[in-house]
């Protein structure tokens, strides 16, 4: 992992070329503008080559890059830890008509308890959030609001758009609503999850060609 | 020009393989995705090699991509023309804390009134909005809302980041305020230019690399 190895990364730099693969662009994630950052200032010259990132393919299924709002994280609920705090981010470019791409919560290099206690390097399989599930999440998100005596800003009946696997041949898109995502299996990882906000009609009609 | 090309296009598509080469990537603009449209409703198979964008790449600055708000487009004003309609959404992207990425104009295959007039096929020299002009022009609109009683969303002293030929070697990032912005000459097109809203410190750490 780039954290625990950047100290080694940099020091190599310093007498000669190193090159960096990433998965999408490298300033998608806060780790690599950091690396850019220490890199600079230990006059370390660094060239980007970008590529694409979910944050643009998304535009995939139809929906104007123009029109989203702050994208956000959907995180792996536990049974005593299911943090909502993202929805306010959805509400908040929902009242203004936007899009959110949710990005769906990766688990890799995980340890459980007893080995992490144990100081035994031994991980999990990694586990990524399906579509099915963060729709599951959603949902309950919005009743917790309702139950609150808040409107929510959308309901299992509201339209979702769900990816998986953007940019590869076997890249699959279903727009439905978010009670029917619950029950659809989009397949391998990676997946995520667009709250649409208005459409337009272009939108609409890109939609309507993923219809279940 | 796709738009006047595309029967011409999807024809052949129907009986040979046919590519198009688009700067960034496809779904940047709406003309792409009405084409897959089209080719999907003619029943011709659409296959996307997705690219960096500027809507990605953006990243170089620092900023993080999750923090952006609706990206807005700036239009270059006439004297009889001087739109401002994109300031309510920095507006409402800088209440919210977040980032707002300025596309700028670009005229390309402009003619005359004359030219247009005689119908001859005379065009313009192309143009694209360098981030001095864009400064001043977004000076401007706060000017206005001051005029009109209005607290700005952001005023000359704001800081803003001019970018040019984002992902060339001559590359250049400037972050500095909308005043300074106005004086600064970024060369060469294509340039972008950035309002932030609530800096995070790596954010801040980042743009003070690209100081004047």
């Amino acid at each position: 992992m780039v954290e625990q190895a950047s100290e080694t990364i940099l020091n190599n730099a310093a007498n000669e070329d190193v090159g960096m693969l990433v998965v999408g662009d490298p300033f998608g994630a806060t780790t690599h503008a950091d690396f850019v950052l220490r890199a600079k200032q230990e006059g370390i010259p660094v060239k980007v080559i970008h590529n694409a990132s979910i944050m643009n393919a998304i535009g995939c299924c139809g929906l104007q890059l123009y029109y989203f709002g702050e994208t956000v994280s959907v995180v792996m609920w536990t049974d005593n830890w299911q943090p909502d705090s993202y929805y306010g981010r959805i509400k908040a470019n929902r009242d203004r008509g936007l899009h959110t791409l949710c990005l769906l919560d990766i688990k890799t290099k995980e340890q459980s308890v007893e080995n992490m206690m144990r100081g035994r390097s031994i991980y999990e399989p990694p586990r990524y959030m399906k579509c099915s599930e963060a729709a599951k999440q959603l949902i309950a998100i919005s009743e917790r609001m309702k139950a609150a005596g808040e409107e929510p800003a959308y309901t299992e009946d509201s339209k979702c758009v769900g990816l998986a696997r953007v940019g590869w041949d076997s890249q699959k898109i279903v727009a439905c609503t978010l009670k029917e995502m619950c029950e659809v299996d989009m397949g391998d990882p990676l997946h995520s999850l667009i709250i649409p906000g208005h459409l337009h009609p272009l939108e609409e009609d890109m939609l309507n060609t993923f219809g279940l």
